[in-house]
């Protein structure tokens, strides 16, 4: 056990630094803060595991939880080898590409101290919180692909695909705006991420589900079938633990615990939350003429996918609209892309794509900084969507042709679960 | 990214004010602390989920889950529309009724900035900070209510009656106490709302079961019958994930981080728990003669619940034997309300009304603080209950002459799900 | 509502004591991780729910969940009543053995104030803090063995073992190196518990596989059989938040909020965790053939158990080596399990025993701290292990001999719910 009472307490009288002992102190308010924000975003991985394989088939319950065990470590291993330090490269001027070679040897080879630590983020966070908060969003955005493209694609091809899209397209893009590159310079606005994570996942999901193509029966004879869910509580666990991990994901992005700012943002991501939840109750109420818990649930997510881009500018009241707005689109989109036949088992597009783009624009019309300005929020939504979704096209088409994106017919009809993993999800047998 | 450092660190050296800094830092830490009890207090509305889902039967899953979701949703929107400033009130002399109208507009309208929080609650924590831990607790009285009377009562009278319970009821009765009204100036002592939050949510489960009855086929012949919760995993996440929220619930209700206080208030807390459940477990083997986990779960509510009025008042030694009794009273409770044929879906009377009762009055005869007496919290605890119950039960009698508060035979028979949702809580299927 | 300003914010101008007031302010911080971190390692208890319950048999469900629900109950308690003072005697010399009277009554018979919790443990937290992350901690030793012998041991042996192996074995052991006794005196080296915890539990587990026997059915004409889980959702909730909750167990285990240090834990525990299930991933694929979810979970809790020794000691290249290795053995120990017909539900011995002996004797030629040194870790690892080992093993044998340890053969086949606890786990019935 470390003595870790800062030195003033150490020395007698005279001399004393009260300064440095109050940053000190301050730094490790912060980190705390830091830390449990980057707990609650992890824990965002399970809820994104329960929401899919809870709205998923039973017979593709395995399949659906290997990938979303996976992606969480595939994504925390990729950013360390890779996206960190493609994200944050230390840009001389704002540019579009670039890499932390200093950093990367620090990182990996720096003794077990907290030297490399102090002094870091203006006293925000230390170095190694930092980097643990990102990887923790960066595992986000291959998670969003995953719902969309389930239950056919083959698990090889989604493991590539995330290590690409998690190593390099997802820090690439983030580097423009939140690495101080091109976007940043032009005065592009994502406080959290609508679209920096979730836009970018959604563009990822839009081009999987593009080119792996509908699951078998999901349309027939211009009619949408429903392909029931193994477990809704699983669902209901996976947004409730997605709510709570986005008090971290927007909360931890003010990058400190500033008392007012910080709590501002819980304050404007709750009531968003809120008003999605009810905007999806009144929108699936309307359209289908029944209480539709699957669209209160995505409208939950996205109201705060929605509120995500702007929830330290943007006035509770606004947050209340923006959110409400959110809980309709996230219908409407739902039911465009079933019209379109793009199958996405959760509505990870609707969710994240749809409301991402709401979301920025929403900064454009509402923010309270009136640097913040529409045509600006529009052009980085259409930059990094087109290096999003090219991008993940590009992966995808590579895969098709090469190993292959899809699953046998035989091994969907079945259930992927039997085929590639040799266990059931669920076993509830009794009298045996 | 915001620079956060007081302003001393970016003075040089003459004129600095280490008591403004001071004074910042220790505002940052308490409120990272109730933003954290406030995350906790939310996931408990999970916990209330996975309670009543795992407890309720499978044919009703859906309905159960539905509002649980929406249960939060309405206690946050109305909380911040009504609540906050009808509990809140700034009494000019200690009432009954009270409304903040400058509060409110400051709430909805005030720019994003972090003006308004600062210097707020003695450096407890910020006005933001505040509405959301409150809101977090208000959407738990209706909880309460709606797992006693699951599985037949109409879904939009339960809504309307949480709008109003609320939204109205609830912050109204607590400003009599926290707000500080008539009963705070008469002495009355509920740290963290065995009364206030717990009783009153039981006495409107109360008034719930009385007018809505039993469930078809619940008492037949004069005996008690079985029905089988869908899911015991289900019901031991929900327990679980309000032990851990309790955390929150009593050790944000200390309103700062004070180091002695808050972590005395966790180990009573936490002892109570441990002690509840082992009354539970003892009283159900004394009275079923058999390992009973449903008396064990509720057991642990009934300790966190009986220790919620005065884990900061009462010794560690009589932590463990409010618990202990409150374990006991749980499973006594649970006997005489099916004697009684008050149909109960989860024991949320006997856990939160009994348990609610026996631990104010605890306050009165256990609390280490003189000033404490159980004449006077017998007399806050009538005080609350007759407005939370002849509230209640008004709410529901008017709805139950208009609209009606309870489903259709046949629609109760054969589940909730598949009328009022169109989908099924699980669909565990193979070889399809 | 205290008030909580430290007392120079109460002073006009001169003779403010700032050094005391900077002190208060550390000590709130330092204390708020300290609660945070013992909300995580208490979530940990649902965590192994989630995994026992899951991989565990649908018959058998409630039995597992009642144990695992009760675990905590009584390790918390014991902790208080007993526990807590043989782990912290406050050796004169650094011994084997002592009890901490004083702190004894202190605990029990204190008023409920904050003032024996002030100027604690070098200002990183309060002794109600201390008590209650070291309360948690105790009861996952008895939880690890619950999983292994899961299925078909009698309930109240397991109860009656958890109430010796927790109150006395656990501690005792623990004295030795936390408790600055004998082996803390040696230069053994035990972060967070490798072997103090892990390895403790899992000879424990060894012990109770060992004398209970193999499940009927498991090893057939030379053949394991498999037992298929009632769910795998629960069981990767459980693993999900087995590793939210080591963000806890190891951060929380450098004992204050030291930025550097606690969030380097976070990442050489993160990275472990992540390697780990690569490891498992690999190691099954090349084992079986199939890509294997169970070894994958099973891999990051190997990496979690190897990290947890050295995780401040470690560098960020060698976590990563450690959990891999750790992932790898994982696999290995459960084959080798198997071959010997040692039938562990869970995978118990294989995470938490062979990997706590990996991750500890790793301390001794990774460790950046040139006073670790191989031998001496092997020394502790073979002291605390034969101490564990035949403490269990003389505890289940007497209970053997005397009230039975395992269920009746009729009990085992048709599962233990129905015979101990009249409900059943999952009732998924429709159309009643």
């Amino acid at each position: 056990m470390k003595n870790i009472l800062p030195p003033l307490l150490q020395v007698s009288s005279s001399g004393i630094d009260y300064a440095d002992a109050i940053a000190q102190n301050l730094l490790t308010t912060n980190n705390v803060w830091m830390m449990l924000a980057t707990a609650l975003v992890f824990i965002m991985h399970l809820g994104f595991a329960g929401v899919e394989a809870g709205f998923g088939q039973a017979k593709n319950t395995v399949n659906i939880l290997f990938k979303n065990t996976v992606t969480p470590i595939i994504g925390i291993l990729t950013y360390g080898l890779l996206g960190f330090f493609l994200m944050y490269p230390g840009f001389d001027v704002p540019g579009w590409f670039g890499f932390d070679t200093a950093g990367w040897s620090m990182f990996w080879f720096s003794p077990a101290s907290a030297d490399v630590s102090t002094e870091y983020a203006d006293a925000g966070y230390t170095y190694w919180t930092d980097f643990l908060f990102q990887a923790m969003f960066a595992a986000t955005a291959a998670t969003i692909v995953s719902g969309a493209i389930a239950e056919r694609v083959k698990l090889w091809a989604y493991l590539i695909f995330t290590v690409i899209f998690v190593g390099i397209v997802y820090p690439i893009i983030g580097s423009w705006k939140w690495g101080g590159g091109a976007l940043d310079a032009m005065g592009f606005y994502d406080f959290a991420g609508s679209t920096l994570v979730h836009s970018v996942g959604g563009w990822g999901a839009l081009a999987g589900v593009i080119l792996v193509g509908p699951r078998i029966g999901k349309y027939v004879n211009g009619k949408t079938m429903d392909k029931p869910g193994s477990s809704v509580p699983l669902a209901v666990i996976g947004v409730f633990l997605l709510w709570l991990g986005w008090f971290g994901f927007n909360g931890g992005s003010v990058l400190s615990a500033d008392p007012g700012l910080v709590s501002f943002v819980l304050v404007t991501t709750s009531l968003s939350a809120c008003a999605g939840g009810l905007g999806g109750f009144f929108a699936a109420y309307f359209a289908f003429k029944r209480l539709d818990l699957g669209m209160v649930l995505n409208g939950i997510l996205a109201g705060l996918v929605g509120i995500t881009a702007g929830a330290d500018v943007i006035n509770p009241i606004y947050a209340l609209l923006i959110g409400f707005i959110a809980g309709i689109l996230v219908v409407m989109s739902a039911l465009l892309l079933d019209k379109l036949k793009l199958d996405d088992v959760v509505g990870a597009v609707s969710v994240h794509l749809t409301c991402g783009i709401w979301g920025t624009l929403a900064v454009g019309i509402f923010s309270t900084n009136p640097d913040h300005n529409f045509l600006t929020q529009l052009a980085g939504v259409a930059i990094c969507g087109a290096a999003a979704f090219f991008s993940a096209l590009a992966i995808f088409f590579v895969m098709k042709k090469t190993i292959g994106i899809r699953v046998s017919k035989e091994h969907e009809v079945s259930g992927l679960d039997s085929h590639e993993h040799g266990i059931r999800g669920y076993t509830i047998i009794y009298d045996e």
